[in-house]
This record gives structure tokens, sequence and C-alpha cells, in this order.
């Protein structure tokens, strides 16, 4: 029996009919890893045909697209104009349409009595079917149950006569969700569409999870994930596609985009079940309440497609890049360029300021502002104080010499000394402090604010995650700017990027001494951030313990600080919650950033000791 | 056959066989609408023993407190502390063993093998049952699916004789929801524990459906409200108890804490029932699936207590006060004052400072601030540039003398003057535009923010809702402060909160010449708002139609608006995202504010054009 005759309703008993002689029936399968822009139907309707036919002309039975591809992702309340879902709802048939000789699954949101956050199955021309995502997220930074009404139905595809489950991001990380069901109703590739946000470390958790999800079901598993910078969000990127033993069999780029080609052996899927025994056990009613499964026929065409294999860009590896993958700082680098520069240029920026002070944070986002968006589009600026060591200036000046970028020098003398002037009848009799201050650090804020108002741009801050957490930053003053680029990085961590990117290769950008002196904000005469704060190598990880990991106030102690040192952090993180609450966004790529993955009252009178 | 000899589980006929006489069976409630503070345990709880013992002094058979009274409400990410739910049920335990007496209904999250937002039931020492929520909004400011569980169980409470059902805030709000099944399970009083936002108008609705929801299950339904400020939101209080037939029986105060007591005829609703066919007429099975219901017997003791019905405070209308509530002007007025009064307070400070340029804004939130904190709390500051007209400078003095609060007044000019010289080599052959007119806002902010880290206390800023939507206000410059008390007010209701202000006795603090005048930022010479913005008259209509009600391009030209005004708006909205995102909390009163309310993507090319 040839292949070109598999029924319309498949079943695996068709296998067995036919699988007696040695063909190898093959499902060529493409994943587009684009990057859309969050709002940009056109241009991601645009973006998605494009790659439908790179890929068409790569002999693909199918293409998929990362969730909610055409509205772009997250759309949050967007989703409550209905123009805007009726015009997504528009561009989704547009791309149906453009569908002909290959399938085309899509992310898009569906409405009818509810609204969905949704696949479209394409093909030829029409929609053939769709897809409603039954799992919501509504944790962390999702708010899904806000928008969406979860799916009901497990559909299973029969595309180019092969059997193609199609679920969306958290559905397949449930172990009893949709892919059980869709793999009982005879899916031999479940194509999973995701939109899932970076942080450091997450790739391997996700991998180790699709890996065991292919293998429990005997499946090929192929994950699509969106790419690119969206607000305080970065998709890595990095679909993958596992085969029923769990094995890798192509993956993605990391940070980029990618059409990731391959060839699945989808026979292989039948013989893997003639020796799993697991399914056969497993009781089918059980699966009754968590989902109902369907079967939707979409092309009989024979799984081998007209186009030579040997044309086939199969990308197991991108070039240039580890084998399987970035990590550590490398990885974290990776995500904060890609998240300046998609920010940037999403807003609609080109050139960015910085503020230069000669200290590692800012030293270190210039470098990344500089790989994201060429360094002729990065001006440093430089604003000395009378407390503003030799030594800070010549450090900036050094970096924008290394990264070949402009430096403006511009000191606050005057303007600190006409504020002082100005407020002499009310300071009078006072004692120097934190007024003082916030003074310079709010005329530098200032002052950067006056030159992107004046020419453009945005202004970049340079907080990092511990200051963010402890309050050790002025609010309107090194906190004023459009975008914080390492806001969720840790003191520690920002120093091993440093070390990283000076490592790469090049000349080094970051000098030496930026990396030797220790972290001050020269405020006032011999300032050291460790005469308010613990050192940083003691203070992360309380941090770490506290913010991400929701640990109390004995569980820390118990981690081995000191108890006079876990309050006084503590108390901290928790009267700076006004301070971040006015926070720019930044990029998240820690399991819990200061954005909406954290949600705390700011009137708060709970303490955990 | 004696009232105290009602059977363990009780049952409708148990009436039949009982109320053939004339006996009046009359239950005694008492409301507790108190104003918690998230976070605050050990305040919250103490709050809660005092008035337990109240409403014991009243005679009451129960005494209800608010959703989430123990933790306050809403406690957001802390409730990921397990410490914090782990004390939170101590302090539950406290209250119940305080419950000598009289039955207590308190609003604490319960945690077993899931966390729920709970309502624990304690009669006589002892924690006799707990209901969970059923219905966990997760829309607008909520996010309660991010948290909880939702509870399957809707039990009756036999307290006192009387069958009473407990339910939990937005349960109520559904017409087939715990409220019917706790009817159909026998409830002859409906408690339910709110924590309801205010919004201008919401209590009139709430109000309406609370009379119908009695009506339809011909029960008590008795509402218990929060009452104070939180972060953005102020809860109205308000708590109300209607009678079978949906008339209102008892009211508590709006804005303020109070206790209502009243007397609840409970027979009336045997006898209501006995003439109202619908109960009999809806299919009990049809109930199955909207939750199990379920009968605990909490006491046997009489209907009537001891203490004579004479020394009862039924508390029908608060004195002083419209017998039906505050409302429009009055009533957002009120919301404004307790908002600043609770955000102030509960933050840890008392006085602020309060910009005063002489406009209508400014104006308006320092009466708010006089009114809330007391005028000796409230400093004003006048920070006049050579932009500034002679009459602004006067209107902001006579404004304080009304006020009797101080005035500082601290010229800007000096400080202008400097950084125009600081940036002359960079500004040097360009027109003086936005960079020169932020400059000045921004002075002011820094020196704003100079005073309060020199003399302690909060900076109130002074945007109104019509500036924060369109981006008519300049980052760390007016918008920077720890407190933004107009920001969800359009600027046409400002007029009528300062017209309000002036009407209601003593001398008008606002000065004629305030009202009168056309509003100005005053940052450049002649400089007028309808300059750049169409008339506020024809804004705020326009801008409700876009931010509150979604409507879109075709639907708000459609109102009668001039398209090219339309799509300014629409785009000065689209464009401000950024610096909305930055600006400090402020009071929600209406429908949708700009801040959890609205959860808009900063990175969005969608254009509804």
């Amino acid at each position: 029996m040839a292949r070109g005759n598999i029924p319309l309703c498949y079943t695996p008993t068709i296998h067995t009919a036919s699988s007696g002689g040695d063909t190898v029936r093959t499902f060529r399968i493409a994943l587009a890893q684009i990057n859309p822009t969050v709002g940009d139907l056109d241009g991601n309707t645009g973006k998605i045909i494009e790659y439908v036919e790179l890929a068409r002309d790569t002999g693909a039975h199918l293409v998929a697209f990362p969730e909610l591809a055409i509205p772009g992702y997250p759309p949050e309340d967007l989703l409550f104009k209905p123009q805007f879902i009726q015009a997504n709802i528009a561009k989704m048939l547009e791309v149906a349409a453009a569908s002909r000789g290959i399938a085309v699954v899509v992310g898009f949101v569906d409405a009818g009595a509810y609204v969905h956050n949704a696949a479209a199955v394409a093909y030829d021309g029409e929609v053939v079917g769709k897809y409603h995502k039954m799992h919501l997220p509504n944790y962390g930074v999702f708010d899904e149950e806000r928008y969406f009404q979860a799916g009901v139905e497990c559909p299973v595809f029969t595309i180019c006569g092969t059997p193609v489950g199609v679920n969306i991001c958290e559905d397949i990380w449930h172990s009893v969700g949709p892919t059980v069901v869709q793999r009982a109703a005879g899916a031999e590739v479940v194509v999973n569409i995701s939109a899932s946000p970076f942080y450091a470390g997450k790739r391997r958790t996700r991998e180790k999870m699709l890996a065991v999800r292919a293998a429990d079901n005997g499946l090929f598993a192929a994950y699509v994930n969106i790419v690119g910078g969206q607000d305080e969000l970065v998709f890595d990127g990095a679909s993958i596609i596992h085969d029923p033993l769990g094995e890798e069999v192509a993956r993605g780029a990391q940070f980029e985009e990618d059409l990731v080609v391959a060839d699945l052996d989808v026979e292989s899927v039948f013989r893997s079940r003639l020796r799993d025994k697991r399914p056969r056990r497993q009781p089918q009613d059980a699966l009754g309440d968590v989902g109902r499964p369907a079967r939707l026929h979409v092309s009989d065409a024979p799984g081998v497609s007209a186009a030579a294999p040997s044309v086939v860009p199969v990308k197991a590896v991108t070039e240039g890049r580890p084998p399987d993958g970035l990590d550590g700082a490398a990885e974290v680098y990776a995500a904060l360029a890609l998240g300046t520069r998609d920010y940037v240029r999403k807003t609609g920026f080109d050139k960015v300021f910085v503020a230069l002070s000669g200290g590692i944070d800012s030293s270190v986002v210039a470098a990344i502002a500089a790989d994201a968006l060429g360094h002729e589009n990065v001006i440093g600026v430089a604003m000395p104080s009378r407390y503003s060591s030799e030594g800070s200036v010549l450090d900036a000046m050094e970096l924008a010499d290394r990264l070949e970028m402009e430096l403006w020098e511009i000191p606050i003398e005057e303007t600190f000394g006409a504020y002082l002037n100005t407020l002499e009848s009310r300071f009078r009799d006072t004692e120097p402090g934190v007024a003082e201050e916030n003074l310079q650090s709010r005329i530098r804020g200032t002052l950067m604010m006056a030159l992107v108002n004046k020419f453009g741009g945005l202004a970049l801050t340079t907080g990092n995650k511990s200051e963010m957490a402890v309050g050790y930053a002025t609010i309107y003053g090194d906190m004023a700017g459009g975008y914080a680029v390492i806001k969720d990085v840790p003191k520690t961590m920002v120093y091993e990027l440093a070390r990283y990117r000076n490592s790469v290769g090049g000349r080094p950008p970051i000098p030496d001494s930026v990396l030797s002196k220790p972290p001050s904000a020269e405020l006032r005469p011999e300032q050291k951030d460790e005469d308010s704060l613990p050192p940083y190598e003691t203070l992360d990880p309380i941090l770490k313990a506290y913010v991400e990991d929701d640990l109390g106030f004995d569980e820390i102690v118990g981690l081995g600080f000191d108890e006079s040192v876990v309050k006084q952090v503590v108390t901290l993180v928790d009267r700076s919650e006004h301070k971040r609450r006015q926070a720019p966004p930044g990029i998240k790529i820690t399991p819990r950033n200061f954005g909406r993955d954290r949600r705390m009252p700011i009137a708060n009178r709970y303490r955990p000791f």
C-alpha cells in the first residue's frame, strides 16, 4: 500500500498494515524562530509570510511559528481592544492564504464566544483547524487568565500523511496535558509553539523537560520559541526537536532569528512504540478529564516531498556557537545585548546616552550598548563633581576610547553650587547628608534627560539588581532614563559579565582598574559602597534567598549569614519598594525580576523577623 | 418547641413545625468595617479583637470582618512567603480564641494542600468552620488566580439557631454561585465579606446587585466591606444589609471605620419564602456544578440574646451624611482624602510637601492634603521662574493663606542659569525647546526631593489623569514625588472637585482666579495647555472612550469628535506609556486607572487608525 493511501482518519493500525517493508517515512518540518514586535500586525505578518516561503523552498511539509507570532508576545491589555483582535484574525487569514503547498502552524488570538490564545493550522490556502491553549500561565510575569479562556480540545492533524498534535507553550510543561491526549489519539509529532521568557539557566530545564516529554510519549517533540526582546522580557529562541527516545534532532540559534529544518523519521515512532509498553498500560479513560481528543485531516500527500533531502539545510548546530548552546555569563551577556537592541529599536530609537562614572556598572552597560547598537550609536557622558576621583574620569575616557565611542564631559559643579545656594536659606544649620548627595545624582539625571530631549535617543541607566534591591540608588538621579540594562543583574554577576566581555577576543574594552577598584558612588569624600552595605559577596546570596527564593528570616540566617546583616538587608529591600515602582524597565535574566514578576505592596508593614 | 431545640442539622421543615405561633425570631448581626494595613498582622489582629469585644457588648450573635482582614488587602506577593501565611493563620487562631459568646467571621489566608482566600467562622473560642472563596477575580486590578485555589464547598453555619451562609466578595456578584447554593441549603442570612476597591459610582451598582441578590434568594444579605487606602486603591466601606425583599435594613459609613449592628427578623425569611415560588421551581440538580452544599452546626443558643434590643445601636444612617451615601464630587473628594491620608501614614510619614504653581491641580491637591492630614502637616513650595506670571505666585500665596499652611518660596532662576551655562557648549546653535522647558520642571522636582530628603515627609505630585494620559507632564520633573493624589482624576473633574470643596462651608480655600484662568504649565512665555492639546472638555471624553472604554478609532470619531483630534489624542496616549510606567502611585477613582488596572506594553507598534 502506497503511503499516499493513508486514510483520512489516521490510526496507528495503518502502520501495522504498511510497515512490513523497509520504506522510510519522513516528515520534513521547519521551525521559524522569528522576532515579532508587539502590536506590529503588518510587520509580523509580513515576516511570517517571508518565512513561509523560505520553508516552502526547503520542501518542508510543515512550518511552525511561535505562540502569538501575529500580535507579538505578550500583547497585554491590547487584548481588551476588539479592533486589535479582529485585525489579528484578518492577518491570520492572510498567512493562511499564503500556505500553498505547505502546512503552516501560527500563533494568533482567536475569538468566538471567548478569546483564546490559539494556533491556526493552515494548508493550501485554507485554515483547516485551530488549537486553543489549555494551560494558561498566571504566575511570574504571566497574566494569561486575565485574557484568555482555556481550550478543551486536543486535535491531531494528519499532515502529509503524518499525524501531528499542536499545542502551546505551558501545555507541554504538563505531563498530563494535551501532549498525552494527542499521543493517545495517534500523534507521531507534537509541535509546541512557545513564547518562553528567558532567565539564566532556564534553557537547560526546558530542554530536559522536552526530552522527557518526547520519550515518555514516544514521539517527536518540535518546540519553536519566539526570539527577541519585549519590554522587560527576552525570548531566547533555541528552538529544538527531540526524537521519540528523547535525543536531540536539531536545534535553532540562541538570541537570533533562525529557520530550523529537519527530516523526521516518523516511521521510527511506530517502531519505538512497539517496544514501549507504557502507553498500553495507561488507562485511556484517565485522560477523559485532560482534554477531548479530535482528529482533523489536512493532506494525504506522501511523507517524502519532491525536494531532494540533500538540498535541505538540516540545521543541527548554529555556526560558531557551542554545540549545546551558550551558558553562564555568555548567555546572560547575549540576552542583555538582544534585550537592549530590541527595546531601543522597537521603541523607535537608534542612539543611546550612557552616563559613565568610571565604575564597573556603567562600563558594562556601555559595552553591552556598543555591542548591541554599534559603537557609533552610543554616547558616553562623564559628569564629574568635586567628589569624583581623577581615576574615575580617566577610566571613563579609557573605556570610551577602547569602545570607540564618543565621550562628552559635562561637569556638575556649577549647577551643584547653584542648588546649594538656592537652598541655603532652608538648609542653613543642617548637616550635609543624603539631600546633598542625591542632589549630585539628580543633576546628572537631569543633564542626561536634557541631552536626550535635545538630541533624541534614549538614556540607559546603569543600576544593578543588588542596588535596586536595597535601594542604593537615587530615584530621579541615576535611576533616570528609559531602559535599565543590568537592572536584574546582581553586582557579583556584573563583574562576571565584565570579565567575560574582556575575554572574547579583541582589545578588552573594560580597563583593569575598573575591575579592581572598590565600588563607590562618589557622592561624598572617600565614600565606598561597603560603608553602607555588606560586601557584595555576602549581599548577593542573601538577596537571592529573600527576593528570588522567598526564604524566611530564620532560613536565610541558617544559610550561614550574620543575623544583623540579614536584618539590615531584608529591611532595606522592604523599604525600597517605592523606588523600584518608579524605576525604568530592564531586562529580566533571573527567575524573578523586579518588574511584573514580583508584585509587592508599597504600604506594607510585614517584617519577616 | 423551643427555639433552643433547633436540631444540629438545620432544615427548613423545622420552621413549619414551629412557626405556627407569633414568636419573632431575631438574629443580631454586627458588621465591623475596619481599616487594616497590609502586612500589619499584629495591628490588624489587635483591631479585630477590639471590634469583637465592641460587638459582644452590643449583644450581637455574630460579628463579621472584611475579606483578608488579618493580612490586609491586597497582600500581593507577600502571599508567596510561607512564613507570612503561617503567621496570618496564627493570628486567625488568636481571633478565634477571642470569640467567647459570639460568632466571628473573619477573612484570612488558609493553607493546606492549597492556598485559599478564606473566611474563618469561630464561636466560643474555637474555629468551627471555614469557607474558601470560589470566584477568584483576575481582571482589572485583581490577580487572585496568581495566588489562590478556588473553593468548592458552600457551607451553611447554624449560628444561634439561624442558618447563615458565608461567602467572599466576588462570590456574591455571581447570580449562580455560592449564595444560591447556600440558600438551597437553608441559609436565611448570607454574610458576604468583601474588599471592594472604590471607583466613582461603583457603590450604586454594588448596592443594586446586593438588593437583587437578597430578593432573588429571599434572605438577608449582609455585606461588610473593608475601608481605607492601600497603595493605589481606596476601599469605601459602605457596608450594607438588605432584607429578603431587597430593602435596605442598615448601612455603614463611607470612607471611615464603622460598626453596623442590626436585628434581623429572620422569621420573615420563612414567611417570604412561603410566598415566593421561584426557588421551588428551580431544579436543585442544576446547582450540582456550582458548589457543594454543606451544613455546620455552631450554636443552639436562641435567636434573641440577653441584651435588650433597646441598647443596640442599630446604625441605619451615619450622622451628618446623606441618608443614601455620598455621590459625585463629594464621593471622589472623600476617596482622595482617605487615600492620601492612608498612604502617607501607612508608609510611615506625617507631613507632605506640595509644589504650588498657582494652578488648579496643585490647589486641589493642597486642599485635599490639608483636609486629610491637617493643614499643619502640609508645606507648600512655590518655585517661580522667569516664565511664572505674577498672578501665579500670588494665587499660591492666597491659597496657602486660606488653607493656613506654610509656604516656602524657592526661585529656580539661578539653578536654571547654571544648567544652561553648563550645557552651553552642547546646546549652542540649537533652538530652545522641550529640553529647556523640561529643565525647569526637573529643577523643581529635584528641589522637592531635596526638601523631603532633608526634612523628611513625602512629596505629593499634582498631575491629573488627562495629563498622565497624553504625557503632558515631565518625567523626573513635576512627576517626581511619592504619591500622585489626582493621577486618576480627569482635568474637568479637578474643576468639579475645586468647586465642591469651595462649597462645603467655611472660607472657600481655592481662589476664584485659580478657577477662572486658562490652564498653563508656564514653562515658556505665554504658554497655554490649549496650544498643545484640545480643550479639556473635548480631551476628557475622548480619553474616557479610549482609555477606560477601549473604543476603537471609528467608534470614538462616531461620538462626534474630529478625526484629526482623535488621532492626535490616541497617538499621544500610546506614546506616553513609558512615562506612566515610572509615575508615582496614585488613587484609583475611575473604573480603569493607569496602574495595575491597565497593563500596556511600552514597545508597542499597534496603531488603532
